[in-house]
């Protein structure tokens, strides 16, 4: 039995769309990105990272999977990890919200297609899968550890839900919900008792119950959720806290194990804490993600200290050259500070958002959009090599980007959230809206009492620091607009002239059509020392500017030498220059030694010379280098 | 076709026997461990560790892999990894060792009945793996590159020649013999042209040439070397330096990949350099382990920074806190040292052996001999777990000392080095005794010219530095007695109260039988600074004290503290104490704070305490704590 499908319950054209909460987001259909990084990179990923993405899913044969099913002749002909389904369904999602802004026809033909596959392979009761089930492959839900089988489900619900969010009712919409009417059946009550290895199908579930009004996605949902942590999942090397089996959800401190899966089931721990009113759970969902940005976060925004186990590590533990930090970890991280902060309100959860977007998620594709960063390192030692444009790189932990991996997630992790970009830049609470992110933008919604108003965002923020809100379309009467003052600007920032006090420039009042407010950020480039438990980089500074982490690079330096012929003199101030700052840096020699523990002797009398940092975003696209992002400091 | 065994060929009763280079050890059957710290382990080690390694390997089903290949239900029973057997006969070659030491008739009697089922589930032409060939299981030599059927072989090879050097022609020696001949027909000329993805059949088949005088061993051995780093192993996600078949061994410069592998494969290199006079081949082994030293170990000498991949890191990439240093690793660098000792004639390499040993080796097992540490780090953040002494360990990286691992290549690792550590003590050159490890203990062999000498060591070493030599049966006319004096006491080291100059103390004179040479070394406890490269532990100090490196573990802090509350002042003396050393500690507050960059403020000013620091190897052993080698100096 399908849900039905109104226009009361989609919600707005965005991933998240909380039925409760403090504050309601704006749709890719009430924002337009126009111009500046972001319209850039969002121009980018639909002139180049769908396609490419779609080319390299039919090229491994992860969509023929979906004919061979049909066929009966997947179990001799499949490709791909036991995941690759989910892969082609976030293709998908990337190009339902590509569709949703751009109305690209092409893609939305593309997209009906790709769904008849999965339609032709989908069983009569609902169940989906490439891998399992058929004469010779393994049995459905034989393997819920490892298997992902749910987790492919999950990202087909949130494919179907950003076409039903765009007032589709198609193919896709049809295979998704009798997919999730399927796990409803089998794991619902009196069903197997256990839970998928890789969180996400219950983020999706709270989402399509938000989208279709059914409660029972929902309910389902939360026996996901509840049942976490309770050792339903086998014991394994790397311990049940991998897949957050290890301890039920509301007694968790932080987040631990595979980055990406704590980061995806707390997504759907707040929306589901949100859906149900269940304020103990997201006081708990806060301050696990919390507790992992004070302790377990890379200065980028990244999360994952491990490469073993693609995990956390513990509490400052944050190797800048082990760093993993995974690309759809800053996916996720970002899905889940922006629910935090609709449902409490708190715009400084805007700040991890934005440094996860342009230090993570804005470093995993190359300037044209056809080769990716799988993890995201702080430092890189060893000149890399250039990835072959043409392979599959069997390696996560690439030297440089690489267009397609064994392992392919990133990809299109990146493509979708590039498509719905537009879904996380605003919201509105009663008369007034809120500015979580700043970029050349038009902003068009009605307040909540029904009144309309239409706002431009001007600025060439982050490279500088002015934002103008132009308030286009006035609405009668009084019209509140909050902008989030970033951490690094409080105290600094000014709204038109006036100084701010806290985390958010607030103003209130009747607007005229043409009036405009002027938020002054301070982006002068600025040191950054780390916290002394931090061990891997004790003794080393970084430069920011504004949200930009910056770099230092072999490239920028003198007579070929590498980073770690380089440190930093603190005492000497930053100075600002187009797309970074300089500092002033020393060179370091080094003498060889059999036995590199003694004395610990180092000359840095070599010289100074004017140490080039640019953004951390944009390192490896000039070739092989080696790049650090925290520098010894002298 | 086997060899024949003479009483000519079969080398000295040790693990490493070579047929040239410049220094002849001497067996386990002329050097006697008699006491200290050693001497305590090598009986633990006869006395629990070999049992405790039979016990559960009859427990978790390795011995009875055996057994059910023989009845032809091995495809269905078999238990354990891949490498399963080899464990077994790791377990074998500490028995014959231990028989050879000890004369222990029960453990004599087990080898035979070991042996026995090996016999037994040997096919007709020598192939021997219960885990490849038969119905239901892979074919034999489908892969190569994780199969490890080769790396078995090996160890059954060493185990072997044990045996033979101990003057046995037994069961274990004729299992070998065939499975070593199979191996020579099977990869040799016009055979399979590859190699396996582990190496250790090189090390054991230049033995096996030696111990049995038969050339084509020492040819097969060289065809392996030869053709490792010409890919003929598939590329994998780690790259194909995972397992050293990625450049040429002649080409490489520094030891990389899988750090087992490498050392083992080192070790084999060198074997086979030496046998064949092949200098170039030795200098290539030699510069890429000194370049290892130089860069890629660790304070202890453990080897290996990854735990994904079990490798090198890269060069100064040395996090204390995700050290892998795999208790096996210790076991390789141990071989691959004393072989460039013997070879070199290098007394510097006695070093390596002797911080690898007492920080590594002597690391991993409990006091009680029946509990091990898999891997060895430098610091541990979280109190660990106590393991359960009656379950499996699924976790290499366990929290504290486990019984047993899935994989369990460690336990039988230790046993066997434990078992022939007499082997790696002494050496002769000529007229000359050279000392490598200072330990009470007895030495009594011939010289070159074949008269006989009889020492005695006494001393209380590393606990203080006095070592007197006895001559207890001088020989007529002069005799040599070379000590080694580690690199920390160089300079500060005397002979019979004089100076010593350099690495060497050297006595050749006549002796009278009760003569005795007294060399002292200062053991006082010293400071120890990280190269500016290794940026893990960059602005902290180590405190060693002789070759013992020392820790903070927070059992020894006041007021239940972690080490991460901990500083030390650098610029007040140590303290020597009973088993370690005092230093001046002061606590570290933090305030609590919501993203750990900023400004890095740390509150030291918490109070000045007597910082007791311990034995690294002796951590771990007084419930879970927290543990740090490397302390941040004020």
């Amino acid at each position: 039995m399908s849900a039905m499908l109104t226009k009361d319950t989609r919600g707005v054209l965005a991933p998240a769309s909380p039925g409760a909460g403090r504050l309601r987001p704006l749709g890719i259909d009430e924002v337009t990105i126009t111009g500046g990084f972001w319209a850039w990179r969002q121009a980018v990923n639909g002139d180049a990272t769908i396609d490419h993405c779609d080319t390299w899913e039919q090229r491994v044969g992860w969509i023929d999977n979906f004919v061979a099913a049909r066929a009966g002749t997947v179990a001799q002909t499949r490709t791909g990890r036991e995941f690759a389904d989910s892969d082609v369904y976030k293709l998908v999602e990337a190009m339902a919200w590509e569709v949703a802004r751009t109305g690209d026809e092409r893609l939305d033909a593309r997209i009906e297609e790709l769904a008849r596959l999965f339609e032709l392979a989908q069983e009569p009761d609902g169940y989906l899968n490439t891998r399992y089930g058929r004469p010779g492959q393994p049995a459905r839900y034989s393997d819920l550890a490892w298997g992902h089988e749910l987790y492919c489900y999950g990202h087909l619900v949130q494919a179907a839900v950003a076409r039903i969010r765009s007032g589709r009712d198609d193919t896709l919409v049809r295979v998704a919900l009798r997919a999730a009417d399927h796990v409803c059946g089998t794991f619902g009550p009196g069903g197997i008792e256990s839970v998928c290895g890789h969180p996400e199908i219950e983020v999706a579930l709270v989402e399509l119950a938000r989208a279709t009004g059914e409660r029972r996605y929902l309910d389902q949902a939360r026996l996901f959720v509840e049942r976490r942590g309770t050792g339903t999942l086998p014991d394994i090397e790397f311990g049940r806290g991998y897949y957050q089996d290890d301890v039920p959800v509301r007694e968790a401190q932080v987040l631990r194990g595979h980055a990406v899966r704590a980061l995806y089931l707390t997504a759907g721990v707040v929306d589901l804490a949100v859906e149900d009113g269940d304020d103990e759970l997201l006081d708990v969902a806060r301050a696990q993600f919390d507790a992992t940005l004070a302790r377990r976060t890379y200065l980028t925004g990244g999360m994952g200290s491990h490469h073993q186990d693609e995990a956390f590590g513990e509490d400052f533990e944050l190797p800048p050259d082990r760093s993993y930090c995974e690309t759809c970890a800053g996916v996720g991280a970002v899905m889940v500070a922006w629910r935090l902060a609709l449902a409490t309100g708190d715009l400084a959860y805007g700040d991890v958002v934005e440094r996860t977007l342009f230090n993570v998620v804005a470093t995993s594709p190359a300037a044209d959009g056809t080769a990716f960063f799988y993890t995201n390192p702080l430092h890189k030692r060893v000149r890399g090599q250039e990835a072959d444009r043409d392979e599959v790189s069997p390696r996560a932990m690439s030297q440089l980007r690489a267009p397609w991996f064994e392992v392919s997630c990133c990809p299109t992790n990146v493509a979708r959230t590039m498509a719905a970009l537009a879904g996380y830049v605003a919201s509105v609470d009663g008369d007034t809206v809120q500015l979580h992110q700043f970029m050349p933008s038009r902003v068009s919604t009605a307040l909540d009492d029904g009144r309309r108003v239409t706002l431009e965002v001007e600025t060439s923020y982050p490279f500088a620091g002015e934002v103008v809100v132009r308030v286009v379309d006035a609405p009668e009467g009084e019209l509140g607009i909050e902008l989030r003052v970033p951490s690094w600007s409080i105290g600094a920032a000014r709204l038109d002239g006036n100084p701010v006090v806290g985390g958010v420039a607030r103003v209130r009042r009747r607007f005229v059509s043409g009036d405009t407010v002027r938020l002054s950020l301070a982006t002068d480039p600025r040191f950054t020392r780390p916290d002394d438990r931090i061990d891997a980089v004790r003794g080393c500074v970084a430069v920011e500017q504004g949200p930009l982490v910056l770099c230092v690079e072999s490239v920028d330096l003198p007579a070929d030498r590498d980073v770690d012929a380089v440190a930093l003199d603190a005492s000497v101030p930053l100075v600002a220059m187009e797309g970074g700052a300089v500092a002033s840096g020393r060179l370091v020699g080094h003498a060889e030694v059999g036995w590199p523990y003694g004395d610990g002797g180092t000359d840095a009398g070599q010289g100074t010379f004017a140490l080039r940092l640019r953004p951390y975003h944009a390192w490896g696209n000039r070739g092989p280098s080696t790049m650090r992002v925290w520098i010894p400091a002298i």
